[in-house]
């Protein structure tokens, strides 16, 4: 049984907010139940010194998590005056999702930074971003195309989300909240685009070592949530007027 | 003529969200018209090293911008490793601000620290920063009252609420949005209490000096809106369901 | 009665040591009883690269206080590894006081940097610094004048000092010390040019919230002892040989 | 046809330099080909503040490459005053790998740490580093037990070792190499135990995303190699004079 | 034929300002010719944390430079957010000849810091800096003595003082001034005591080596110079009026 | 009578292993007994800024420490966020110490960095890592001379090594050991050339002042010692196939 009552494949409610920001380019207030993440999507005329004149851009991600987002108070890492471990590993891993579903020559030379900001975490945030991130890059390139800069279809090649799924109690399920990754045996995380491509697996033992079986029931899982989510994505992009 | 239409003594509209963060013990999100600050208030157990055994507790504040929060992205602070000039005072002006109402004894030994981050910003974001720190610090004092930790009234002596006056276009105007702030010969900062006691005031020429029939005009201006900021701040703590 | 058994409207005995360091274009020890200040201005032929090719310059300032400036030796901000919020702060304001009664058009594409550096502290050195500073500004422009650079009262279009007050005791006061600010009620820091135009108030309610007639007490103050203030710098300079 | 000429599910050749480090308690110089990695074991007699009084002890792993470990010269991240993200993945990577074998109650309220330095540098230094570690570690448990202060077996409940396997140019091959590393379309690290459990899995699509079929070869071919890993590990483990 | 005029064996003008600074428990502004460096000796009730418990005290020393102590404005290291090499290097080296001349058990459990800060430079800063220093120590233990915590002579067994020498267009010269400093061939400071006892001797070809011939007789030069130092900081400390 | 058994003028075992790294310009492994010095020499074909088409190169040096080369494990520098005053100087040390030997000019624009990372410590890791980095240097201007970039004996004018002496038990003796090293009285470096001149003399008492006479036996004892350096670091450049 777990602590939220939801069935072992069942996510948790998903909901995505167009334009929840006035100045971004593209920008999306991703929630996945009480995890809700501000993505927004920057553009600027200028590319990394080391890609300069290689005729093709850039997207890369930052991360970061409100102070207060947690149950308890975390340090602010500006005050610590550094990005700790974690925050960077999970904004490497978002830089790389999304890379893995953009054409760069497509996109000119320029870059396009997706800032991802939780607001409030309940588990799941680095899934809940990229998820997220996608729908407000999507944004930011339709903003381009309405100013004849690019194809948006042409850059972005295909979808791409992101679902955790874990051994809980004995248990495999999906999208796991707080109290469920924090006592989950195994914690895997995975993002597939929308053709069913797999771009990322991690998965960690926190307890005991997992079988193949085991992973590949994750595995098995986290496709048919990732299929949801994508189907999701599509939906809210057909709202013409929303971004 | 401002460039929102508004005439010289109206202020933006202005919301307060309470409740909008799951897990502060108080929370606010205040809209000063497309300024949105987020604003939480976190309680610890504990004081800062040079208070201990001193018998009063604290309270301090942080301030951040989300990194699109702004018309162009900035960088985000945790990267640069440190916290701008501007950062800090704003911080230290809101800590002063609040601390001004509060009862440090009837606190007793812990410290409440009020984050207010900036999700959206068109100027006046520390006034708004302060005028809603408020209500989550109040809502944070509320929590503590259910628990019979405090009075919340005893420790919170009176309402703060802030407001930013300029000359623009060579009139007094109350609450600059970003096209009248950057543009201002004038800006000043003013923090009152509910009593009308003034508790900051910060003006600062940006072009030519002004005179002090220019700056009691502004101070004039100040002292009716934020009259109207403590009337609203009461109106939403009426709302008993909404922390 | 106050510590120093000055009058309510007496300032501490004033004094300006121009030349006092060998290399700068400009500079001055400037004292304002026991808080000493050198105030150093160093040219530079180039700008910050945000005013390349913008056919002006630039005027800002950096403060610091030695180490044992204080009653306590504090620790070296250099070990530290950053300057605090306290010092960035004041640094602002200094740069944003001289750059009041600049032409930066007429200075040209050049930066002077205004070092303020408090050897001894004793109350009040911020505005001992932005005193001083103008003096030290002065002397580099006189520098440059003398090189065919620029025509010095030209750049620098009218003079710049600053002086705090604040109620201490129950009673207005002008130029308090250490013993006084750390005692005050409210405390209030004014910047104003020659002509008596206001270019910075920043006024702080340490204890109880003032009123509008305290500031307007301290407001009248502050520009009867700026106008001394003023007159001082203008004897000081009139010594042809001293820089 | 591997650049090194060596067949698909082919390792370099892999060796183990136990009692490398006169002071430390454990160390082991590994090396998987050209890429070596001098691991150490130091002990201490405390723990991490948020494990004072816990009843258990704490295991963690800091990685760092020499400047020239690679073919360009890197900057020295001391020098540039911090960790890369890379760094911290990595360091994170290693320290949750050996605690999956480690029972953290009986080793005591004590602290190892396992340095992994990269000499030199030609591909899989993560994986080189935590197959190299786990041998340290035993020998400063192997230290430990001949002081009485535990029992090895018992703290260490079983071997770890990692090895990459990636798609390159077409075909699943084992230990990738630098010059395979960088140009492969899909790279992955697996850290198994003796017992063959999944202790961690990534899996990074770098150009197209990979199918399930792939990414379960490229499981099967990690599942021999690391066996042959632990038995390698055993084989140089039973040489009682090396550390 | 010296810039300054001055024979092989002339050092500048010496003078030490005692009492410079009101809050130091000991201060002495020193000058060597145009170098002239403020020093502060501060007395703390704690020890470093290494030494807790150890039954005696320590002395250590800061030193920094005013940006603008030099022909060309350096950046600022608080600024810069480190000291740089030069600056930890010179620290250290004041630190320990002070520390060759205090008994640290007579000290008691006690620190003493000496910062001193270069006002204005002209070659020869660290050895000006170690002269001074000792004056301001021994009217730090003056202070204490008169106080009945220690017997000041007990604490400081002997003087200490410094000089630089070096090989100047071909001939050994004392107490280079920047210009000499900056184009000699070798350049060597030397601390000595007051019984004539060496401390320290740090000497560095700047072009080409130097003999072991050239290097006794800058030695003898500095053992005259250091003699006339001792015997200068023995004068002004007989003064018992100044500090 | 010396720890280790060692005479009084007895070096420990030297040895030098050339081309240790795979990939740097030049390398060396250099041990000094259990001092254990990995040298790399790193050529970039560009140059300071400072140093911009200056018509020279530039040739410097970085120091590190593995955390466990010494009896107890020391902090990760990276991970501290800064390299330590003990770190700077020395790595200041060799590179003055290798430019002592080398034409500039000869060099051409370009900039070659030597890398001294200790993997084990016994004390006079710095004397060793300058005299491992010379051979280091030696090999990478072959490496640079085989490619028709520069005649390497016209860059590198002459030898440089280096070697420490003390006064251990009242006794002066060469080469200290990390046991001899912390228990001396008198401890120095010395840096000289094949031709027998003097590029670095550092002494520093550590208990008591030494005398003259006690400063020139030491000198005369290294003289001898880095003769013998000389003459080792010739005959392993004389194997030609080592590099």
């Amino acid at each position: 049984m777990r602590p939220s009552g939801r069935k072992t494949d069942q996510m948790r409610a998903v909901s995505f907010e167009r334009g929840f920001s006035k100045h971004a380019e593209g920008s999306c207030l991703v929630k996945f139940g009480d995890t809700h993440v501000l993505c927004t999507a920057s553009l600027e005329e200028r590319v990394p010194p080391w890609l300069r004149n290689a005729g093709r851009g850039w997207v890369t991600a930052e991360y970061g998590m409100l102070p207060r987002a947690t149950g308890d108070r975390m340090r602010r890492e500006a005050s610590a005056g550094k990005q700790g471990g974690r925050t960077q590993e999970i904004q490497r891993l978002i830089g790389r999702s999304l890379r893995a579903v953009v054409d760069l020559e497509a996109l000119g030379e320029r870059q396009i930074t997706v800032d991802c900001d939780v607001l409030q975490a309940d588990g799941g945030t680095r899934t809940a971003a990229i998820t997220g991130a996608w729908v407000a890059l999507r944004d930011c390139l339709g903003w381009m195309e309405a100013r004849q800069m690019v194809k948006a279809d042409k850059v972005l090649k295909d979808h791409v989300a992101a679902i955790s799924c874990g051994i809980f109690a004995g248990q495999s399920v999906i999208d796991l909240d707080y109290l469920e990754d924090s006592a989950a045996e195994t914690d895997a995380n995975f993002v597939m685009t929308g053709a069913g491509g797999i771009v990322e697996i991690q998965g960690t033992a926190e307890g005991e070592p997992f079988s193949q079986e085991q992973f590949l029931t994750l595995l098995s899982l986290a496709g048919t949530g990732i299929g949801e989510l994508v189907e999701m994505q599509k939906k809210v992009l057909s709202d013409t007027s929303a971004a």
